[in-house]
């Protein structure tokens, strides 16, 4: 496999070491964090980002509360756990993956209570380096998943990053496209810009071309164009919380890429891990949608690009409806509707 | 009325007092233009874009031929002016404004083959200020009939800029919004930033704050989830060329929008002065398509946002099928489907 560009450039120990993702593609700078408080302004202003990721830095920010600890009890540290946990899941609040990383790194340490500080400091180590090498065995079974749909010289249309980048692996979306091309496919792939922050022009434009892999970048608004001429064979996209009936929260125009898709009859394919389905969640009409800053639109990309007072709405990510959604695909398989049904399942 | 800022500040005479849109919203700059190749420079460089308003320089640039022609016959004069046309048509092949104004010139000239030198340049003189004045007329109109389709207190959505700005008057698609503001309508309005070149942040933003409207801009791919969220009533944009059958191109992504918007039960209105209506373009498949350059997209707005040397498409218009256009709107009121034989009526 060529190489693709993940999130982190290491297996996690004392330190994690990430590109700054906010730089990207002008600059490519790793940042060597070691401190919890360090990962939660880096999740926050999206040094880091993506569902996969964000799983994994919360995971080694809820160790790292334990290991810098002055605690001089079991009962203390856990206290102090709690309180760095509930901090932690401020960072993201539409991150499912956060939750899900310190949900698990709470049962790790329930599962400790009767140990020694340094034994559950070991453990919690240990539970957070298990989330990230799952997530890279995670995405290479979507990306193989994912190809099974998949055929050569196919037009592929991806929104936002769910890549490497977003992950400690090949990513989500983009790991069909990974694997494809180890076996020649030659896909040409086609990344939104995704405004405002540009996710698709910046990172998956930069981790596809840097592996090697034949991409074009498009503005949002040219997704029906590109379509129209029969340049697209299939939508790829990734996830950030998808309900119990199939209902998949994205970034912002995800639903409107899904809807256009629908009427140019294209399969719309969305990738993510088992972790990114919130079973608590029956539709998407319970997922709250973050409303980030409206100068990310109205002060464009470091420059002004409309009037000073002008009112902008900026939400970060919509609800695609299930009945727009040709599949799921998880680490499990392909899952196809009924939603409801079949998405049960794979927590049997 | 409110004040509208239109793309001309002046009635044309010797020269045209044309705002450069390129600077909007940071840098209000007015350029008194008295040469033929200046207009051809300002339609190039969208210093003045907007299908109604290029009509209009290109109507002044035609007359600006004779005006400074050295010819010292009829015919001689004839011939520059043919040479100067061909030139001024080179400006933006797509803009079928542009063929019109040019036609209409060289028709006024054609009627006056017996007169003099003097005569016919104080005829094209005329014939460049009643485009104008047309202009001006037709979308007060235009605005007249689009709102009889409105009611107050609506949420409207735009894309790209047919306002003001776009003409010498109050608009094309924005004329609705300007009337109904007249008479107290309140309407809430969408702006859709429209990349690349960020005309509905930069420009419609502008404009309609200018004049005191309700706007708030949203990126491209809001579209959809402002729609679901039931933000909008309808959709109003303008026109760049309507094919006899309806079919219509416009500013890039507007396809997308109407597809959307049929989704959601949304009425999708297209409004334009006749003079856009293409009668010899039989269907939106004769209409070829603007490629720019695909800078424009890599290099954001003033600074890098993807990797040197990833490609980029960079269509500058789409057409949207007649079958997603709930009303065409002109001058001479409002035209529903079957539009084929209903445009033909506007021509008898």
């Amino acid at each position: 496999m060529k190489t693709v560009v993940p999130a982190y450039l290491n297996d996690v120990k004392d330190k994690i070491i990430m590109i700054d993702q906010t730089l990207l593609p002008n600059e490519e700078v790793y940042l060597e964090l070691e401190k919890m408080e360090d990962i939660w302004e880096a999740i926050k202003m999206l040094r880091v980002r993506g569902a996969p990721a964000i799983g994994v830095a919360a995971g080694f920010a809820a160790y790292l509360s334990v290991k810098h600890s002055k605690a001089s009890s079991v009962t203390e540290l856990r206290a102090g756990f709690e309180k760095d946990r509930d901090y932690l899941a401020t960072s993201r609040p539409t991150a499912v993956n956060l939750f899900w990383a310190l949900d698990r790194m709470t049962k790790r340490f329930d599962a400790q209570m009767d140990k020694s500080i340094d034994e559950i400091v070991a453990a919690l180590l240990e539970e957070s380096e298990e989330i990230l090498s799952e997530d890279q065995r995670m995405g290479q079974a979507i990306g193989e998943h994912g190809l099974s749909l998949l055929k050569p010289e196919m037009g592929l249309l991806t929104h936002c990053n769910a890549g490497g980048l977003a992950t400690s692996g090949v990513g989500t979306a983009l790991a069909p496209m990974y694997c494809g091309d180890d076996k020649g496919y030659n896909f040409k792939i086609y990344a939104d810009e995704t405004r405002p922050l540009l996710q698709g022009s910046r990172l998956t434009a930069y981790e596809l071309d840097k592996a090697g892999l034949d991409v074009t970048v498009i503005c949002d608004n040219m997704v029906s164009i590109v379509m129209k001429k029969g340049m697209i064979d299939a939508v790829l996209v990734g996830c950030d919380r998808v309900a119990a009936n199939g209902d998949a929260a994205n970034k912002i125009g995800t639903s409107g890429v899904a809807i256009l898709a629908k009427e140019y009859g294209i399969p719309m394919y969305v990738l993510g891990p088992t972790s990114t389905i919130d079973m608590d969640t029956a539709t998407g009409d319970d997922i709250e949608i973050e409303l980030r800053d409206t100068d990310e639109i109205g002060n464009g990309y470091g420059r002004r690009t409309a009037p000073i007072g002008v009112k902008a709405y900026n939400p970060a990510f919509d609800v695609t409806d299930a009945k727009y959604i040709t599949a799921i695909i998880t680490e499990k398989g392909v899952v196809y509707p009924p939603y409801k049904e079949n998405i049960a399942k794979l927590f049997e």
